[in-house]
């Protein structure tokens, strides 16, 4: 049936249809995700309210917005993407997540948290400017709602004088398990009887904020989400409203039910074989150094068993703090935390580290505290697409004044890193990808500011690279280009921030290549560049290109965009013949 | 009396003394500020209130956290800092906001909104994590309460487990008037008869959060506010506590009184004479583009006056939003209002842009909308010091792909900008300084990513300069060489990018030098350098190194950290010979 369907003719089926086009698209879901991974549980949980709505609203005129967008693949299914739905997270595909470009559809791309009811207001807004009719939705689930941007949206509604319907799909997780004082307060009003809560005066927040107040309501229940939904579409023609709705994470699929946090996210393994993740180590080794260092904290949002770091939390439980999809909050609490002499870790995906940008400039590095930035899944990520690659880390954080950066070569100088932060009495951020695959044979200890020397052989070019992937793609092209007689150096620049400027004013070569998984603007390479602007030097940098990369295997995209030892090797070839 | 006076002694004053400080506190507050620049009607609201402070707590042994800083003034001159005061934000004196490095009784910087009620649930975890006892107090202001970092902070502190003291000053206006529900909320609270509101179950949101909620208070009345204090401090022991209280922006002068919004801060005119700031080209540009374009929608996040948008605002309110200090939503809004077809124009200064980073990213680029954004206060601002440069703003945009992004030599050349950019469909960056002094002669058209020769004369250096204070100094340095017979072309760079490569490609100069108000790491010759490398050019970069730039006047400043006429002059000189 799902084959045949478009969103206009949902409108006409009848309730046992429609049940049973939520276990088709369930069934879809479930097999498509473990052949290509993605967002399963948050997923599964959205089916019939996603359905409903289709059934209810009418899309494309009317708009939806899925915060973050974990919540999405039962709309696209539903919106002209049947057939191309194997494809969803493969290079070439179709995104996992809400993509303006990819349908009429989808009217706005997410993918970090907390911002669809802004961008649902500011659509509203226009829509009133424009005189024009439809209705604009935005559905959130319980983990973003701990974000400021909801609080800075809902705090404007009254304001911008637009109506709206903001649908709380309330499952008790974000990732992990939701945790805050917000969550607390959906919890209350979960609780109530017969919806109590809305009914006694001033007893909901969101009311304040001018919103109609309608909940709680079995989200996995189509007849229900039919019925509210058709109330609720009537109510908004005057008013905002926020409908809450409970639903159950992974709901029919036991095996998701039961372990919705191992099952948010599936994870498909490259043919390569994965030695050991970045975040085993960040787990392992800081839980080492805590045991003797009773300064050290560690701090997530929302994050803590993706980035390692479940044993720590476990293990010292009053020196960790997961504020919840907080980012910014998180960074600011580390920095304040730092001024009364603890030495706070925070772990964050590259990505995601974005939202601390003033933070990183204000709290951290302008009051030059000891806070170490753990930055996460740095490079390409892959299959998450545009909005989750970790390729600007280093382009925003090289102009922070007082910031020292390191990017380790593989996971033995992650762990020396992770040592050498604890006596590191400044601001430090340590970058990494997610998956690591090979320790290097060659190393050295870790000195403030210095390289590595990977290979001691001097010709006519020598190739310098930071972090474990282009690191190794240095090497490969050396060993290519030995092959065909032609020796270069290979040089680990472990510190991207300070550079070694004495390995740099020594080095003889007159060939010098920077390999680096970032952008090339604003990148390591441009560090370099600046260093040798006006000396006699030929310089090429590897790196990525000023785009967006879209989503794809790791391996294959950092060739596609331009980072692959063949490459390299040509052009060290071809420049110097 | 003050004179002589330390925070410890206040303890032991009886009330007529301590009213009688506050009176020479304010006197010497207003006659500082009108000589130095600096925020009035703030600081004169928060008296009484700080006076109690330091009656009641025992600092610095307590730690108090002023949000934004505005109100720090009678804590600087009642800790340490009397004599030191007349020197308040000028080059080498003490700062106008809370500084660590200045003194004890500042434990935590401050400068952009939101950010104190995180730093004091930092500090007060570590005092917990590190058995000490000792009580942690943030000072924040209505307006700052928009933040969603308030909401995140608030939202973990249960979570934390520790116990803070929140002091809501609310003044009904942070430098204008503020705006949004929160604020309608607690005008609620402030109408309630005998703090009724508090005993009505369920009434306040603060409860929610784990705070004891108390308020609201006069705050301009100090036996009111002892009285308070002393209370607090009790409860404090096993309990989070916000007190509300309210007090008069600029009490006790009436002039600010009556003029609370003009008299936030007073600027004082440099030596030279201003023709005009940028945002009044702004104001009257974009006000008369949008009588021709419906789609125009101007945005801004509670600076709308020093943005130059009043005058906006008036005549078109149905198309002005002010979102209250909210600078992230402010930028989703944005882009959501360009998925409808409107042509949304975002200004804001340079320093607070920070804020948007990852929405700019994400919300703006990656959709490639056409949202333009106005950045004023770009360069050295000056006498705010450290936490107000706008000296990033090249740095973290260059890297976004899909963004154009244009810097004005002058006045005129802004306004031509903003006239090409309503026909721009794409993300477009607009960064300018707040004052513009001269008009050049040449003028061309403003066309998609061309420069303009400011001289025609090609001699052995060429100066690529963007924006008008760098524009100016290399006009100024062509003519000083020019007068020793040294040729050197001048360039504005009108679009930092894209390059104008054809421009690039034909530089028959060896000698390249670049100047910009930004930092040199990622700015603007940084591109450049990239540009040209292994190219066999010799190329310096005037920009400012990787250093925090304190307070002082701009031309000061942009002397002292190697951005002079004669510097410039000076190396081409010497490169040449």
């Amino acid at each position: 049936m799902l084959e045949n369907i478009s969103s206009k003719q949902i409108k006409k089926m009848t309730l046992p249809q429609l049940t049973s086009l939520c276990e088709e698209v369930r069934q879809m879901i479930i097999s498509t995700v473990y052949k290509n991974g993605g967002h399963l549980s948050s997923n599964l949980g959205a089916v019939e309210l996603t359905v409903a709505m289709h059934y209810v609203f009418d899309f494309p005129e009317d708009k939806v917005v899925f915060d973050v967008g974990h919540q999405c693949y039962t709309h696209k299914l539903l919106s002209d993407r049947y057939g191309s739905f194997n494809t969803i997270r493969k290079k070439g595909g179709i995104s996992g997540f809400p993509k303006r470009e990819e349908s009429v559809y989808d009217c706005y791309n997410t993918g970090h948290a907390g911002t669809s009811v802004s961008a649902a207001l500011g659509i509203a807004k226009a829509r009133d400017i424009n005189n024009k009719n439809f209705n604009v939705i935005a559905v959130i689930g319980d983990g973003s709602f701990n974000n400021g941007l909801v609080y800075e949206a809902f705090n404007s509604l009254r304001l911008l004088n637009t109506r709206i319907l903001v649908i709380l799909n309330d499952n008790g997780m974000s990732i992990a398990p939701t945790v805050g004082s917000i969550h607390e307060y959906l919890e209350v009003l979960s609780a109530s009887d017969e919806h109590k809560a809305k009914k006694e005066k001033h007893a909901n927040i969101f009311e304040r904020f001018g919103f109609a107040y309608d909940g709680v309501y079995d989200g996995n229940d189509l007849a229900v989400m039919i019925e509210k939904l058709t109330a609720v579409k009537e109510k908004l023609k005057t008013q905002s409203v926020i409908l809450h709705i409970f639903s159950k994470k992974g709901k029919g699929y036991s095996f998701c039910e039961e372990n919705p946090e191992a099952t948010h996210g599936i994870s498909i393994s490259s043919s390569d074989s994965i030695s050991k993740e970045y975040s085993e180590v960040l787990g392992e080794k800081l839980t080492k150094l805590a045991e003797k260092d009773e300064r050290i904290v560690a701090v997530t949002a929302a994050m803590t068993t993706s980035l390692g770091l479940s044993g720590f939390f476990e293990k010292f439980p009053e020196r960790s703090i997961d504020v919840g999809i907080c980012e910014e909050h998180a960074t600011i609490l580390c920095a304040a935390m730092a001024t009364e002499n603890l030495k706070p870790y925070y772990a964050v995906y590259s990505t995601f580290l974005q939202r601390s940008f003033d933070e990183i400039i204000i709290d951290i590095c302008s009051q030059n505290l000891p806070v170490t930035l753990c930055i996460d899944r740095a490079g390409i990520s892959g299959s998450d697409g545009e909005t989750h690659q970790g390729v600007f880390d280093l382009s925003f954080l090289n102009p922070i004044p007082n910031l020292t950066i390191a990017v380790p070569k593989d996971l033995k100088e992650f762990s020396d890193m992770l040592e050498f932060s604890t006596k590191f009495n400044a601001p430090l951020a340590i970058r990494y990808p997610r998956e690591g695959k090979r320790i290097f044979k060659s190393f050295s200890p870790i000195v403030y500011g210095k390289w590595e020397e990977m290979t001691l052989l001097t010709g006519k070019a020598v190739l310098i690279a930071c972090g474990e992937h282009p690191v190794t793609l240095a090497i490969y092209a050396a060993q290519m280009l030995e092959s065909e007689g032609i020796t270069a150096r290979v040089i680990n620049a472990r510190f991207v921030k300070p550079l070694d400027t004495e390995l740099l004013n020594n080095i003889k070569e007159q060939y010098i290549v920077t390999v680096e998984d970032n952008m090339l603007i604003g990148g390591f390479g441009s560090l370099i560049n600046n260093f040798f602007a006006g000396k006699n030097k030929i310089i090429k940098n590897f790196a990525y290109k000023d785009s967006f990369i879209p989503q794809g295997g790791r391996c294959e995209l950092m060739e596609d965009f331009g980072l692959s030892c063949k490459a390299i090797a040509d052009y060290i070839k071809n420049a110097i013949r």
